[in-house]
C-alpha cells in the first residue's frame, strides 16, 4: 500500500460525499450558498467558495525529523523547508498567500533553536507575505506542519483535472538538483563534508536547492487563465505529473532530450544519473502544468524560465520518448511510507 | 520556560506585527481591504476578515502519542479525541465548523488502524458538520494535527480579550471528569482494568468524558453578542481562565463553594480531590465565558447546563473564595512542556 493509495482509501472516500479524489462541487450540509466547500482532497489545496469570484485555498504538510529532512538539521533550515514546501501548495493552485499556522512538535524547549526557528518562519513569512496567524506547539519528535491559506480566483484557478489531450507539458525552473544534494547532505548536516566540496559552486547550488525551496508564487499567479492544469514537483517529475494525469484521465508522454539539465547537474553527474534525478527525484518545487498550444507563444515569452517537455495524451499512461524509442517509466515517485 | 511563555516569546512577537498575542487587527501586506487579517495567536482561533459581516476562524490543534493520548490508545479513540480538542476551538469563538484538514503521521501504513480511525474521522465530521476537505499523510511516530476552519459572525465573535471588570464568570458543564479519568486510563488501555470498575457507571462516565471530548458548538453560537469573552477548558480552568484574563488585562475570583462537582467526582473522589481536578485537570472542554450581570436570567434560562462560578475583577490575579477566605491558586495549569 502506498501513500497515496492510503489516503484515496481511507480519507478520499467520505460517506456522502464523492467517491474519488478531484474537483466535485459539493454543498456541504450547513453552508450558506456563498461558502459551497469545493473538495480538495487529492488536489494541492482543497477550496472553499467565498463568493462568485474568490475562493479560499488551504493546504497543510507536514516535515518529519528523518524522513523530510536529516536528524540535527539546522534549525533554520527545518524552517526554511517546511514553509516552502507548505508555500508551494498554493503556487501550484495559482493562488495568493493569506496567513498560515504552524503546528510545531519538538522534543524540548529549547531556547536557542527556537529562536534560529522562528526567526526563519518569520522572515519568509515577509518574503511571502503570508503572515503567521496561529498555531499549536507541543512536546514530542521533531515534526512540523504547516497549514497555508491563500485566495484565488475561483473560475481561474489551477487544479490538477484540466489537461487536456493534445495540450503541451511545461516545467518551470531546472529539476532533479535538490534530490541531487541528497548524497553530500549527511556529511554537510555532521560537519563532515570536505572542503573542496563546500567550496565548489554546483555542490554548493545543489545544497541549495535542497534547503531553500522557493515556492513559484508569481508564476502561479501569472499561469492563471492560461495553464489547464498544474501541480508542484515536490515528489518527482513523472510521480506528480502521474497525480496531474490521474485528476485528468489522461496520459503523458515526455520528450527525454527536451528535459533541462542545470548546469550544476551537468557538471557533477553522468547524462544517466542526471535524467534519473531529473525524472524521479523529488523535493524541487517547480511547477510542472499543461498548456494549450494557443498559449505556447505567450508562455516562452514571458520571462520565466520554462520548458516545453511533453504532450498530453490519450491512455492513462506516462511514457518517455528517448532515442526515438518509447520507454515506461522506471518507476513513479517517492512514496513516504515504502522508503521510510 | 513554559509553552506559553515559548510561544509568546518567538512566534507571537512578529517582526512588523503586533508586540503582544490579542485581537489587534492588521492589515497584512498584499490583502485586499475585505480580507484583513485579526490576529488570532494567543486566542483560541486565528480570524480573516472576509467581509464585513463573516469572518473565517481558523485554528490547528496537535496531539502526540504519549503526551496526550496513551501508547497503544485505540484508534478510534485517537480520532475521537484528536477531532473533538481541533473542533472545540471553533466552539469556544461561537463559529460553525465549515471544514477541517488533517495531517497524520503514523509509524506504519496499517491499514486496519486507518480503517477505524478514518470511520470515526468520518462519523464526527459529519456528527459536526465539517467536511474533511485536505490532509497529509507521513511516515513517523504517532501524531494527529487537525486544522479546523469555521465561519463566524465578525462584530459578535467570542474572543478571550472582552471580559470587564464585574462580569460573571461562567462555565458549561462538569469539569474535572476527563482529568480524573487518568487514574483508570492506563489500566484500561492495557486491558487490566477489573471489571468491577469497568462496570461501574461513574467510572464509565470519566473514561467516557476522556475518550470522546464534545465540543460545545451550539453553546458557543448562543453566547454570540451574550458573552463577553470565551474559551475553551482544554489545559485545566485556572489555566484557561489565566489565558482569558490576560488577554482581557482583568483578574477574577472564583467561589470555590459555586463549582459544580459532578455525579461521578462526588461517588469516586472525595471533595478535597474533586476541586482538584475541577480547578487544575484538563481535558473537559466545556466552555468558560463571562457576561455582564444583565444577562444573568437569560443565561439561567437557557437551557444549556451552565454555573455561574465567580466574578471578573480588577487587578490580574487569579483568587479563589473557600470558606470566606481568599487563597490563591495551587498552581495554573498544565503544560505540554513542564509535564512531558
Amino acid at each position: 500500500v502506498t501513500e497515496f493509495e492510503l489516503i484515496a482509501r481511507f480519507f478520499a472516500n467520505q460517506p456522502d460525499g464523492p467517491d474519488s479524489p478531484g474537483d466535485k462541487v459539493i454543498s456541504a450540509a450547513g453552508l450558506q450558498k456563498d461558502q459551497d466547500v469545493q473538495l480538495g482532497i487529492g488536489d494541492d489545496c482543497a477550496l472553499l467558495r467565498l463568493d462568485n469570484f474568490c475562493s479560499l485555498a488551504v493546504s497543510v504538510d507536514s516535515q518529519v525529523e528523518g524522513k523530510h529532512f536529516p536528524v540535527h538539521y539546522a534549525p533554520g533550515l527545518v524552517a526554511s523547508r517546511s514553509m516552502g514546501a507548505a508555500v508551494s501548495d498554493l503556487a501550484a493552485m495559482g493562488a495568493t498567500p493569506v496567513g498560515c499556522l504552524l503546528a510545531l512538535t519538538l522534543p524540548k524547549a529549547d531556547a536557542a533553536w527556537l529562536a534560529v526557528f522562528s526567526a526563519e518562519v518569520h522572515r519568509l513569512s515577509k518574503r511571502w507575505q503570508i503572515p503567521l496567524i496561529g498555531g499549536d506547539t507541543t512536546a514530542g519528535p521533531l515534526q512540523v506542519s504547516i497549514t497555508v491559506l491563500g485566495k484565488v480566483d475561483s473560475t481561474r484557478v489551477l487544479r490538477r483535472s484540466g489537461a487536456r489531450v493534445g495540450d503541451d507539458i511545461w516545467v518551470s525552473g531546472f529539476l532533479g538538483e535538490a534530490s541531487a544534494a541528497l548524497r553530500y547532505l549527511d556529511a554537510e548536516t555532521k560537519g563532515q563534508l570536505p572542503d573542496a566540496v563546500l567550496q565548489n559552486a554546483y555542490c554548493k547550488q545543489l545544497l541549495q536547492r535542497y534547503h531553500h525551496p522557493e515556492p513559484r508564487l508569481e508564476l502561479g499567479s501569472w499561469l492563471l487563465g492560461k495553464a489547464s492544469a498544474a501541480v508542484d514537483v515536490s515528489d518527482g517529475l513523472v510521480a506528480d505529473l502521474g497525480h496531474l494525469c490521474n485528476s485528468s484521465a489522461v496520459g503523458a508522454r515526455l520528450v527525454v532530450d527536451s528535459l533541462p539539465v542545470s548546469a550544476s547537474l551537468d557538471a557533477l553527474l553522468c547524462r544517466e544519473d542526471a535524467l534519473h534525478q531529473i525524472l524521479y527525484g523529488g523535493d524541487d518545487y517547480e511547477l510542472c502544468f499543461t498548456a494549450g498550444a494557443e498559449y505556447r507563444q505567450q508562455i516562452a515569452d514571458s520571462g520565466f524560465v520554462l520548458h516545453r517537455i511533453g504532450e498530453i495524451t490519450a491512455g492513462r499512461d506516462i511514457s518517455l520518448l528517448l532515442n526515438g524509442i518509447i520507454q515506461q517509466p522506471a518507476h513513479t515517485g517517492f512514496d513516504h511510507f515504502r522508503k521510510g
